[in-house]
């Protein structure tokens, strides 16, 4: 039985208007619609291309979702069958998972492609925390309690976070007061459970990161580290599950003897951000209204 | 007696037309000529942030040139006094230095530039390896002997190498077999004591990046790394004087508490670069005529 899966924050893959949206089978499968352009083969080749590397270290290799190829699926409006890769389930035995999708890279969009595609990239580039932060917010969930659900801001907003907003959101992501969404002093009670320890988020970044510095063989542009734990089982004392992924591979690259300097410096400044919160975490930042711009020396 | 230096191997400084140039004093001091516009005063003030700025821990500090303020000089031309930055002479002591300018960053421009001066750099960083290698090299000079004086490509041909030619180059640089500048299979004489060894380039560079990963004071747009040694010390077994300093900072902004992703992702691509040269000295690729793009895996 496939169904639309509960907890998708961001990216193409949102169902919509002549747009089937991806699927679920609840044991363990992410039907993900091929985008029927270049993107849908790109993703294909890169999986595939992936899970024949044996250049991939296996502590590198979790951070990507399992691949077990493409399939033809009837579409449920009945217009046929459509092909889908076919993928982990990155949800799955998840009950109320806060999620954030995060857009690494200051640019994503590659050297090499059309003026009309960088056009279109760059200003969504500029527009968002793309160009300052190397990164951007594509999408959050954050769980708040049985009865309020979840705090789910929209993709737009999301994205055009500034800089001060990102790191309350960072914090927010963490934190158990989260109950009124304009509240601006995240407690960051799960900070040391979720992006802390030996298997936390920033041990995590840091395994990648160190890829990163040394790995010529692919350039991701316009992917995302999804970013997910579970609240309830850190309410419970619990270990939470905090785990990223990799993910969105429709404009990957040859990386041909250089690293991937746009990926690797954004993941860096996330890195910065989060490790901040571990450092400082009752040190919270509430002037959203400050000027999140840069400013020359001489402004 | 003030004269010209040298030396110069790429940026604004060098003299031209209606253009006074740089000059030295022969004990220290490089007088840099003030650039009329913006760019002047915002180098004034970075230096004198810099020189006031606690927060810059010595062993850093040690990378930017000295700087000893402004002053204003006689023009050569008689056309009056004019401004100049007077900073430490980075060749002071120096013989016949081999010298590598390499503009660090993808984007050598700040998300809050004007649209036309990001057109203009961005048309640039396409045009150059700063997009694909996340640097150029914006000059340089390589000492072949006494006879044969410096092997010095001009500006433009430097800013455009291929992926492959740049690495060709970081090798030449640490060659013995440089007297031919078609010779396309450089020996690395010296490329373990001018970029190996406790005190060599790579391990200042390491010393960089991990300033970089920290510190969010300063954005650094268009500013290069001057790599120099002295070949002639190396032929000898003497210590080269291998040493890196970070020149050109009209183009700073303010960090805000971001980390300099940009100038750090570049970084990080020529510290790659620079590894692979120790690690495998005698593996020097030939194939100068690759295509140097990126592709598609698909494609």
């Amino acid at each position: 039985m496939l169904k639309a899966p509960q907890h998708q924050v961001a990216g193409h893959e949102a169902a919509g208007v002549g747009n089937l949206g991806p699927l679920v089978d609840g044991s363990g499968s992410f039907y993900k619609p091929l985008q029927d352009d270049k993107r849908g083969s790109n993703e294909v080749a890169f999986y595939t291309s992936l899970s024949t590397n044996n250049g991939i270290p296996p502590h590198i290799r979790r951070f990507f979702p399992r691949f077990y190829g493409t399939q033809h699926i009837e579409a449920s409006d009945g217009s046929g069958l459509l092909p889908h890769l076919v993928l982990e389930d990155l949800t799955l035995g998840r009950v109320n998972p806060s999620i954030m999708d995060i857009k690494i890279g200051s640019r994503t969009w590659a050297p090499e492609s059309s003026e009309k595609y960088i056009e279109k990239c760059l200003k969504k580039d500029r527009e968002s925390s793309s160009l300052p932060l190397g990164f951007r917010i594509s999408g959050l969930q954050i769980y708040r309690s049985k009865e309020l659900g979840f705090w789910k801001p929209g993709k737009k907003a999301a994205q055009k976070l500034s800089t001060e907003q990102v790191k309350l959101v960072l914090r927010r992501f963490v934190s158990s007061n989260t109950l009124n969404d304009l509240d601006l002093k995240p407690d960051c009670a799960f900070a040391s459970t979720v992006y802390g320890g030996s298997t936390g988020i920033l041990s995590q970044l840091l395994e990648l990161k160190a890829w990163f510095e040394d790995q010529t063989i692919y350039h991701l542009y316009s992917c995302s580290i999804l970013v997910t734990f579970e609240k309830e089982l850190a309410l419970q004392g619990k270990n939470p599950g905090a785990q990223i992924k990799l993910i969105d591979f429709a404009h990957v690259y040859e990386g041909r003897g250089v690293i991937d300097h746009n990926f690797l410096g954004g993941l860096c400044s996330l890195i910065k951000f989060i490790s901040e919160i571990l450092t400082a975490p009752s040190e919270c930042k509430i002037d959203v209204s400050a000027k999140a711009d840069q400013k020359n020396l001489t402004d």
